[in-house]
């Protein structure tokens, strides 16, 4: 088992009505005047927004509101909600939907705290020292940024999503409802399933010393959150599966699955690239097509690892441990075709001649390489992605 | 699953080496006079005391030492502490050793900023509403207190062990070297692993809605412990092995294993009022022995449960499920003896006639019952205490 720092100062709020006690929970907590964001409006079709308000205000809590958070969260957006921020000096931020809107609250609380521009963050040429304190109520269940450390954005000017990654980023408490997540399409809670499991499997599949209790614990949300998406096709009212969903999307990225292991996020890495470049495209759609491919590239270096996944979260049977690798894969995909993820790069209507492009994308043109099983450079990653045709 | 809060502050430092931050980690946190309890001087023997306090000098940090924690730690010892810190106004709270060293220092945290005397926070007289921040560097596995919110302690006077569960016990960090438990004997090791799989067990086993991820967690963790204390048997020094049992030691009781479930400890309440009436015994020990017993009486309301458990942890194939428990609840014994644990009371030299006074104790003088698969009063009391001969 690798060292490792565990921090999870999040508090968790689970369960029925618990967006109720949000006014009472920031009052506790000293505040006074905060800013809310939230998405294109569908909390406000919902009555999410009422409750929220209505909590706030018993509470006599000042909101300055930013609505309109978009998918895959805009560089442009953060910057006016700084701006706002600075100017009615809010004291807390207070983020209302999923991980676009979370990770734009954590943009807006490092940048409200900071003389440079945010993009520096994500470039890496400034760390973040202070940060707005951020608080959310959870709508999407997919990830994983209301308990992690991480936040992503995209720059469309530069055509790049790049993400900045600090314990500011942590939330002081996430609100998680899974009823709130009741009346999300079968095509948005399949994606957050695989959000879930690409965050739980990129570490996973790292080369490091035994981890026998986190290799359990990635295996058990794995499992659990294969069965709760079977159940979800067919029922996406059952409370317990999409408890299930909720909180696995919690623990996949706090920390606990990569606790003793390198933390690499190679296929998000590869995923970024391609929705920052096609911005129709969702991220979990992104990674159901890419973390086959890049299985079925890297597996040979690690065939005992891809078969103790066959024959642990797929109940794979079969000795030979490259044969059990395949179908172990094979069953990825299978369960991503059931829950109508894609499974190739056609089914977006991404044209072969831009593998090229997204390749320079992942590798800053040509400039690094990615960590991996095997090290993802340009050719390897051009290859990955000319195999999801 | 249930509506539940989750709350893990504790910043955890795992690896090697980790104790040689302390100094650093406590003058970050603005710290600079400290109380450091530790037990009956082992970690002078193995030079831990010297690393210590060549850490906290290096920073500047003035240490008012409380030496002498006893096992099974006494109201006395904390009260003197308290009038310890108070005196000389210590600013924070380290402990190094186990859950005795630790439970003793939370309780002297509690009592540092309360008028009244702690014992009334063991019997819900007082709520506590404030407390002195404490950190530990742990060098046994077993009770899960450095990252749990509760602590126990006992009162020889009045022949009572009891605890007080609150959020203020949290520690602020916990320092985690797998190699400082190198040297603990196979039985202090038996006895932490005990407790471990108890902590797990006892919330695993109560009557709640599906919670198929917590479930899962938990049976990776008693999977994973089992193994280990599998190899430590042979081979104390096996690096990997003592991180998973340390590991599994806070996952087991921060609350990750009850997510969603209720949480009673039944089992331990039983132990308590054991290794209370004998300060001989050793919590692990006594758990041992309980744990079946329990497991015998009450499987029958709920044989889906305790087959589930056979199943999945001991890998029992068995399809009527209530052969299945049994064969679960021997393969547990099987374990406990193979790691040499006690599975009678007759082994502690406990005699029969004190069945009723133990009863008694548990129930304070049948005046409540224990919750559980089924209700623990008394009379079943009486009836598991008896079974353990």
């Amino acid at each position: 088992m690798l060292d490792f720092i565990y921090n999870t100062p999040t508090k968790v709020y689970f369960g029925k009505d618990k967006e109720k006690l949000v006014g009472k929970i920031i009052s506790e907590l000293g505040y006074k005047k905060i800013m809310l964001q939230y998405g294109k409006g569908s909390i406000k079709k919902s009555g999410l927004y009422d409750t929220v308000i209505g909590s706030l205000n018993d509470y006599g809590i000042e909101v300055v509101e930013m609505g309109g958070v978009e998918p895959n969260p805009k560089i442009e957006f953060v910057r006016k909600a700084i701006e706002v921020a600075k100017k009615e000096k809010v004291e807390f931020i207070l983020a209302v939907g999923g991980g676009s809107v979370i990770d734009s609250c954590k943009y807006t609380a490092l940048g409200s705290k900071a003389e440079c521009d945010v993009w520096e963050f994500s470039m890496g040429k400034k760390t973040p020292v202070e940060a707005l304190p951020v608080g959310c109520i959870l709508t999407i269940a997919a990830a994983g940024s209301e308990m992690s450390s991480s936040a992503v954005i995209t720059n469309v000017e530069l055509s790049m999503k790049k993400g900045c990654t600090t314990e500011l980023n942590r939330c002081k408490f996430a609100i998680m409802n899974p009823e709130l997540t009741f009346s999300l399409s079968n095509y948005q809670t399949a994606c957050g399933i695989v959000d879930i499991m690409a965050h739980t499997m990129e570490r996973y599949f790292t080369v490091c010393p035994p981890t026998e209790l986190t290799d359990r614990i990635s295996e058990s949300l794995l499992k659990s959150v294969v069965n709760a998406g079977k159940v979800l096709i067919n029922n996406p009212s059952d409370y317990d599966a999409r408890a299930t969903v909720m909180w696995a999307s919690s623990l996949s990225h706090n920390g606990l699955t990569g606790c003793g292991r390198e933390n690499a996020l190679a296929v998000h890495q590869l995923e970024h690239a391609l929705s920052g470049e096609y911005d129709e495209i969702a991220h979990g759609a992104g990674l159901a097509v890419l973390f086959p491919a890049w299985a079925r590239y890297v597996y040979k270096q690690n065939p005992s690892r891809f078969a103790q996944f066959a024959r642990r979260v797929w109940d794979v049977v079969e000795d030979d441990d490259l044969t059990a690798s395949i179908k172990g894969i094979e069953e990825m995909e299978k369960f991503f075709k059931l829950i109508k993820m894609p499974l190739s790069l056609r089914e977006f209507n991404v044209p072969k001649t831009c593998v090229d492009r997204l390749a320079c994308l992942c590798t800053y043109n040509k400039t690094r390489t990615i960590k991996s099983i095997v090290t993802l450079d340009y050719e390897v990653i051009k290859e990955i992605f000319k195999s999801c045709y």
